[in-house]
């Protein structure tokens, strides 16, 4: 393995046998030195969780061709922790890639999103980081459209760096008749999830409920994520830690606490 | 019950059963009419996980003196979500209160905090909400300095609203000999968790981990959550949860991508 190679770390939520996985380790190959740590079951909608209650699991797996790989009984968030911690014992990282996840992760979605969750991650490690999601959920998505962008935007990170405490939220339109249109930077949709709980009684007769919901864009603008997709465009949001609303610091300040 | 008296929503990650969600069951009883959905076990570093792939169960409990409360076998997030379109089938809300941790919840532990994404996801509904957080990890935490601040934050919140998309996190430091100083409207500290990952065998002889780490604060301002803690002030960051870096877009719109 040549030393110019990146070393690059590649994760995601859907667990390490999603079919998404496999087109980003696959794409990555021919990057860079690649090595895998992902988790062992489908963690979407996991957020920024961490395991701390429960003990985490690490086992070798053999499922990608002349690639290191492991899969995690951890979160998203965990897999970046331990891969560099415990996976490659301190070695430096150029870069943490997370996906492809089967399903957007655009607006509002980047709060429940473990795929997000992996890239933030590896953003406050100091790392240069960037999630991909394909808005189609299906596992057997056709990802063959979104290989070419995937290839020009991680070398573009590599090639420039991010800014700090950033990471990139990639969303990919799913396959149209028309080529995709191009790549728009922007900033997160105005949205929310409109919940509709299902209600179902179990054969005991006792009461359960499924999460469902509708997404609601709250968002007239252009400049945003869903607007690109909804468009044909590649969307690029730049997702940073920090939550702290600065602007609101002095309007609370007013208050006299 | 006074239709003047507004409708709190209590919850937290600690679990239902926590002593610091019923130091503010107590303190919000004083105030309206409260109602609690908190999680049936302990979901701490849950972030703004959802239950997604797997069913939810609520129960009614009989665990606070005139208090309607309902045990969830979800996430906190999931226990505001389910409270308002199933708990309470669309009454409005006037706050959402999550807490009090036991456990410090301020700079980068916001993205993990179970207790602030159950805030968060009120402000995602549009709701004023708040997370309370108490620097102090023990079972047996003495809340006694406290309850008087979450009385003026609650009121003053329900008195002025919140900024719009904007949830506030409040930690209180832990008792000191002192009495806490005042309070401080401040920004999330720029800190970073540094893992250790403790490892082991099984009885079987199979590795296990157990994520433990320092906390690092990389922070050397005075107008940040840990500083304020630090000086037995407590700490209130406005939280927002548009991700979006906004001063990012143009950096990276000159890559030409």
């Amino acid at each position: 393995m040549s030393k110019n190679k990146p070393l690059i770390l590649v994760t995601n939520d859907d667990g390490i046998t999603s079919p998404g996985i496999r087109v980003l380790v696959e794409t990555m190959q021919e990057i860079g030195e690649v090595v895998v740590v992902a988790p062992d079951s489908p963690q979407s909608g996991m957020g920024h969780a961490i395991t701390i209650g429960e003990v985490i699991r690490v086992n070798e797996e053999h499922l990608f061709e002349g690639v290191k790989a492991f899969s995690c009984s951890g979160t998203p968030a965990d897999c970046v922790k331990i891969a560099k911690s415990e996976v490659l014992k301190g070695r430096k990282l150029d870069l943490v890639v997370s996906g492809i996840n089967h399903g957007a992760n655009t607006s509002i979605s980047v709060l429940y999103s473990g795929t997000m969750s992996a890239a933030i991650e590896g953003a406050v490690e100091g790392i240069p980081a960037i999630g991909f999601s394909l808005c189609e959920y299906g596992w057997d998505a056709d990802f063959s459209h979104v290989k070419k962008y995937v290839q020009i935007i991680t070398e573009k990170v590599l090639e420039n760096g991010l800014p700090k405490e950033i990471a990139l939220n990639v969303n990919f339109p799913m396959k149209q008749d028309e080529p995709i249109k191009g790549i728009k930077v922007c900033r997160q949709a105005r949205a929310r999830w409109q919940e509709e709980f299902d209600k179902r009684n179990d054969p005991m007769g006792r009461t359960y409920y499924w999460m469902a919901g509708q997404f609601k864009n709250l968002d007239k603008g252009v400049d945003n994520d869903v607007w690109a997709i909804d468009n044909n465009y590649v969307a690029v949001v730049p997702t940073q830690f920090d939550l702290s609303a600065y602007h609101a610091v002095n309007i609370i300040n007013e208050w006299g606490l």
